[in-house]
């Protein structure tokens, strides 16, 4: 493994800086790269969590100020995968420091903080990037390919949601995603910024749009502590809830084509349903991340009384990105199987019984 | 880090060898053991593949004569992931040599080989499990919850097929999963040995069964080379295949539960469909493997009018397995999103543009 | 059979005209009533095709001009299934005329029209009601329980789409339903109407609406002649298309509830994909008219790790109107089987073959 | 209408005369056939009932022996819609009577009645049919036409479930169908009958056979009354249930192809599943009755990277038999939503409101 490395240190240490860590620790596992990717430092301000992360995730060391990793002449990546509020101030000073720039979404808490960013970012001549994920499933890339060759014709019409339920609950306590001076706004910064993102992918740039937000339940049991999604618990005392329970939004397309979105995290039944549907002079496709490893389509030309949506498994070696894994129809996340029987083993591994996998 | 190690010296380097070694790479970022998993050696006859395999896999050493394995007395596990007709000698030697040991399915090509690895596992009074995976999808684990906790009342059926379609073109080449001498089966040992091993996790043993193995094309082309399943280019020179293409079985069980199992090759359409319903009497439930985040269930006890199949994500902190990894509704391979977001990024890192996402 | 009758006259023979005969004809053969329809009278302006309908669907009579129906004393009911162009003359005549009223949707081409019919009524005095038959399935009204009940709690969202693709062509040809002299609208009265009524029927009034209309194809070539959707000839010459391809609509509810409208005809591979979701602080439900049978049902206190959509299967007793058919699981139209079966028999029967279901 | 009449005689007013009757009823409305069916005669043994059936179903009139039928001269048809073990007298009485025979599967309880049946109509030389009404869905009749045309080549499997669970509660009580001396048998004649017959009709002559039949609950209490499936009152007296509640076969065809079956009704959540699929050399396609307006197809040789199970609406012009019904998308059944509108109305129409849909 001769090959140059491409270092990297990441800030944040929570559901995404889990997610980011494990993209650095695996991704030359799986994918034949021109660098090598090493990961150098993790930053956190809490230092007994970000020396456990580093542990866990896998990183050579931690500091707890991010300042450190700017100074660092071999950190060649800054990874920002942070609560909202502080992306900018990282962004920027990263870019002057001249480091190339990963960034969760939403890029900014502001359309102001966003543009300081792009400046800071182009002044400096650094390389950046938004880590807009859904782009990279299979599914998606292949829709792209689809719509870039024609195979759907002009688009007419986008139909976006993404639907979750984890805060229906008016008990669910008022965690730093409900709170906009953190994470600037809710399910439209959050969960439209996927929609919005998948569509400018597929379809081109917005025209105009239109929509509304709305906060169903505005006042909440205020959290222990600042945690993640689901680490928050609620004591007795109220606070404001000041970000959007769920927006929706018309638009029309620079194309011509127009558009629904919606993103709720009312919709009591759905966890983490992102679905886009694009329909076509020539077809139609259907993809919903919690059914990751498919995509709808439906092709006009198919002959007559033969046509319908057809489900392609998107897991073959024609499929983007799919290739690299594992064979066809092992959805990604298959290798987990093998992970939790290691895990089983593992701990009766030091138990007495001789046979492990019942 | 200060836990113990099991160090664990892994056989084979095909598509098991791979998921065998994310696993292991793997768990200890997941889940928090009692032991750390330290990746010593790799086994493989042909140098500079095995080479390749460890440094791609991430282990430290490499080895191209498995009893350099045995002799080393800091490994504690020898995991078996090569085609069949090896395992018998693999195990009976690492059992000898006092190795826990973990083999991939089915354990051995007949039944006299697998009496005798038994055997040799209990002189020897090693630690032993096989690498039943299905066992250990959060779905099937919570399938097994619900059986032994009554919820489905006695079970009267079980209804189990397991359908690929990657040999149906008669033009596939012959490549060792097709013959007798290395693979022991076709369809029943690599697939049907799933659905018996569910079936007995989640229902308990047979009692009586018959069946049928049925071979569809006996005459394929020879392969340019023996390879794993996708990776053989075909000759114009025919040979025998001498496994089963399909298997279908009737069954009883001891418990009084009958049942049906097929396992195919030959089902066009179903890339990797192992599918399994048990009815009792308070209920039912359907899995399927290419809807691994998915579990169907029907609960008999729903107020009337009001009764359906279900489809629960079993992707929250109250199934099994499933909190170790992320938020609710981020179904397990969520993860990859961002891993092939990162491997464009590192391609485009050594490239001049700057934006990089996109 | 010495119920009083219910005398019905007919006005339209096309699609609607077979649709509300089928009705009349069958429905003292389901439900026990309190009345019995008689089909007396059909109207239609070319006598030779009203003369057809009439045989076919089962009416005593025709006439070619309504105002014979309306002075027949024997005739209590005016049932108007014309295009939308003539509802206003006739609805105001027959309420005039002091007949009862079925009248197909949309009730009028303009909110004018509508409102002089309302006035009409109400002044006459006369029963009155409009054909919305999607309120009619019995998913939909079993959906209406649930919330009158509670059973979905304090609802937040209305998701709404009415999708179809049969003018996706461009050289698919102007007939009457795109020309708003006749039709009034397009999607929008045709297709979104039914939205709204669900949505009414289920959530209540509407607060505020935005919205917008797109004609993605504007010329067309001209039809051969007036006929139904299905029915028409393409010339080379070309007309405009005067009505909406689409339409959507956001809007808020009196109830606090939010909502999405959409209605198409651009939807490549929705044929009448009729679809409502509605998420309260209790539960979810999805239903498509496509899967008229089933209503997804999700319970928001079902126990933890158990919860799930669930199609509930709306063919059983405790179902409202599914009692009145056939067995549970039977879905509606099940008994269409038996009558190809007997199509074919009645072919064979004229034919010399013996062994008739081959 | 001076077609010629093809006139009928019905012996049996349950569930199956239900569905018969509205066959004759209808089947002049929907398709132009050579010949007119007249209603003319329903036969029962309870006059009360029968003669209730007459009316409601639209019967000119009725006997109690069916001898009266078979000596009038005008009835062409006699159609056997009886529970089983009287289908082989009624038959061969009709049958030496010169008259047509339409009779309801399965035909006989035993093999000898099923021959001696057979024997009465050639030697008669009369027209003879069983009603297999699942032939003639539009979608097995597609998938026939689909096979018979090449379009999935060579037929290696067939997979074919009838599910139930309507007594899966031993509570259930012992109603004629679990009677061996009525029924003739369980889940094998009332539901594999018709997976025998849509496998034969598609696949052709079964070779060989094996299976089982299994009884899970041996004794029932004792029905209040003979009646149909839904109809019985359970009492405390418990009696012999003698007939099957499951049968598992399998199967090798003429052809080569090779067959699961499976019958139950003790399957959990599923009411009238009865799902036949079969995968050729060149595709597959899969039809459930409980979605009977759609059929799922894999054609092989779609591009790669674009394969998938497409699902037909089959509601098209272009499809069997659907063409006599509605427009596309509209599946069958879609016309009950009016009737059960008028129901309403009729209901309303006697009472003093003026709005009649709300």
């Amino acid at each position: 493994m001769s090959k140059p490395s491409l270092t990297v240190g990441l800030v944040g240490y929570q559901f995404m800086g889990k997610a980011h860590s494990n993209a650095y620790r695996q991704v030359n596992r799986f994918f034949d790269l021109p660098m090598n990717v090493r990961m150098k430092t993790i930053c956190g301000r809490t230092e007994d969590k970000v020396k456990a992360a580093a542990d866990t995730f896998g990183w050579e060391g931690y500091v707890t100020d991010y300042h450190e990793m700017l100074a660092d002449p071999e950190i060649d990546v800054i990874d920002v995968a942070t609560p909202g509020n502080s992306h900018c101030q990282i962004v920027c000073d990263a870019a002057a420091a001249g480091k190339t720039i990963f960034c969760e979404k939403p890029i900014g808490n502001t359309l102001e903080e966003a543009e300081m960013m792009h400046a800071a970012v182009m002044t400096a001549g650094v390389k950046h990037g938004v880590f807009h994920n859904y782009r990279k499933i299979p599914a998606v890339a292949l829709m792209k390919q689809m719509i870039d060759s024609g195979d759907l014709g002009e688009i007419h019409h986008v139909r976006a949601v993404y639907l979750q339920d984890w805060i229906a609950d008016p008990q669910f306590p008022l965690v730093w995603r409900l709170d906009k001076s953190v994470a600037g706004s809710g399910s439209h910064g959050d969960l439209n910024s996927h929609l919005i993102d998948m569509a400018r992918f597929l379809v081109g740039e917005f025209e105009e749009v239109s929509g509304h937000m709305h906060t169903f339940v505005k006042q909440r049991p205020i959290a222990g502590e600042i945690d993640d999604k689901m680490g928050a618990a609620a004591s007795s005392e109220m606070g404001d809830v000041t970000v959007d329970d769920a927006v929706l939004v018309l638009a029309k397309f620079r194309s011509g084509a127009v558009g629904t979105f919606e993103a709720t995290r009312f919709a009591y039944g759905h966890k983490n349903h992102a679905k886009i549907e694009i329909n076509g002079s020539k077809g139609s496709v259907i993809f919903n991340v919690e059914r990751m490893n498919e995509l709808e389509y439906f092709n006009a030309e198919d002959p007559e009384g033969r046509q319908g949506f057809r489900t392609i498994q998107t897991t073959e070696a024609a499929h983007p990105y799919a290739g690299q894994y594992w064979p066809p129809g092992h959805i990604i996340g298959y290798e987990q199987t093998f992970m939790n029987w290691v895990a089983d083993a593992v701990e009766k591994s030091s138990e007495t019984r001789k046979w492990i996998s019942l």
